[in-house]
């Protein structure tokens, strides 16, 4: 896959991109990562990238040459077709969510376009973006963290990443239902114990007891995720015998 | 403001604790950022952080001691008060909004706690953590990306930290509105006309505009906010014609 991001701010990356997950897809080049500095494509002397808005007010808009420059020399490279996907990331677009990073890491290429300020000129959503993603209701300073978010989130899907497949089937909302607690050595810390279950070596009744805290911890902590997920019988006798218990 | 930071990954944070917002809130001394590596802290002679699960399965599972013994350091701190809030990133934690973002902006100290690989032992979140916060719907490697997201929210509420105070008002979800569009120079690009009325000077119809674009684009992308939001009279005038208008 190879991503490129438009963004002022290129140096807010190094730190993300030289380390764990994304430093390691990179290296083993299951990604590509180009960090355009759209500062560099402004035809202004004094790479002028930003402006006053019309009509006054507080902030400042990204002008719309610099990133249509961007977008003239990216439809240039042999490889970029339009039919991969840009996204530009705003509070004011759709939420993005683990179904979206499942999309987004059947694609072969996506640009990802970080506003900066108090936002990019409105022409520039209007011609060149196929996407809006916000990452949630807050207000952030750029665009360059949610696309992070994206990247992370998006590359740990792309096969041969992860070390270990299973982990990332496992993880919480790939099925719907939140994880159930870890534990590791000691066994005893501090005066609290693992649950007992855990150290019983009986793989049946560990996997029932996971399941079950899985169902549990749903159903206290996000009841909207049930609703829809497909459970199977088993997992639809837990829940009524959580549903029965008094403590939750 | 000061805000610790407990990861395994301090250098994921070079980046942007050195740009923009962040660096500018640093280097005034709006924040002091405090990035603790919880490897530093492992009594185990080869510094081993995580683990294997009990129970069996895929993944690593941090250990409880180098985290507690964070927390033992950090307690011994002058300053360092047990009523800061000590803030787990989970998917399962509650929804981090830009309510949380001002309610957080309020206090003297927060630390930070990341987790990395599949999870933290449990006995971590049941003793030392105050709140378990996500940021939405997805899976991302490490609690890294999503403690920066707090960290900009936050600090950019700070008094004094964005250079324009009004900037920090207008922006979506302070007042639970979408944002309107915004335009800059040129006025005409690449055949593109910037709406006549922001190029008026006429500032009463300005601001109609203005309001009548940020009602319609709630009105349109998030109707669920309008159920929140407090209208005055001329907005609920100018969202009952927006409702009454076919082209929405």
């Amino acid at each position: 896959m190879k991503i490129d991001i438009l963004t002022l701010f290129p140096s807010m990356f190094y730190g993300v991109l030289g380390s764990s997950i994304l430093k390691r897809a990179i290296s083993k080049d299951h990604i590509q990562v180009n960090l355009i500095d759209i500062r560099d494509h402004s035809n202004d002397k004094h790479n002028k990238v930003d402006d006053y808005p019309y009509g006054g007010g507080a902030g400042m808009v990204m002008k719309p040459e610099p990133i249509f420059n961007v977008f003239d020399e990216l439809n240039k490279t042999p490889g970029y077709f339009r039919d991969q996907k840009t996204i530009f990331m705003t509070p004011q677009g759709k939420k993005y969510s683990q179904k979206k990073a499942q999309e987004l890491s059947q694609l072969d290429r996506i640009t990802i376009l970080c506003g900066h300020y108090e936002g990019v000129d409105e022409r520039v959503r209007d011609n060149l973006v196929d996407e809006e993603l916000s990452i949630g209701d807050f207000v952030l300073t750029g665009g360059e963290l949610p696309a992070m978010v994206i990247m992370d989130s998006v590359v740990r899907l792309l096969p041969g990443v992860l070390g270990d497949e299973a982990s990332a089937q496992a993880d919480s909302f790939n099925d719907y239902l939140l994880e159930h607690p870890h534990y590791t050595r000691p066994a005893i810390f501090r005066g609290t114990d693992v649950p007992k279950v855990l150290l019983s070596g009986n793989h049946a009744q560990i996997d029932r007891w996971r399941k079950k805290e899985s169902l549990k911890r749903t159903l206290t902590r996000r009841p909207d995720l049930l609703e829809n997920v497909k459970l199977n019988d088993f997992e639809k006798k837990l829940l009524e015998e959580l549903k029965q218990q008094d403590n939750i």
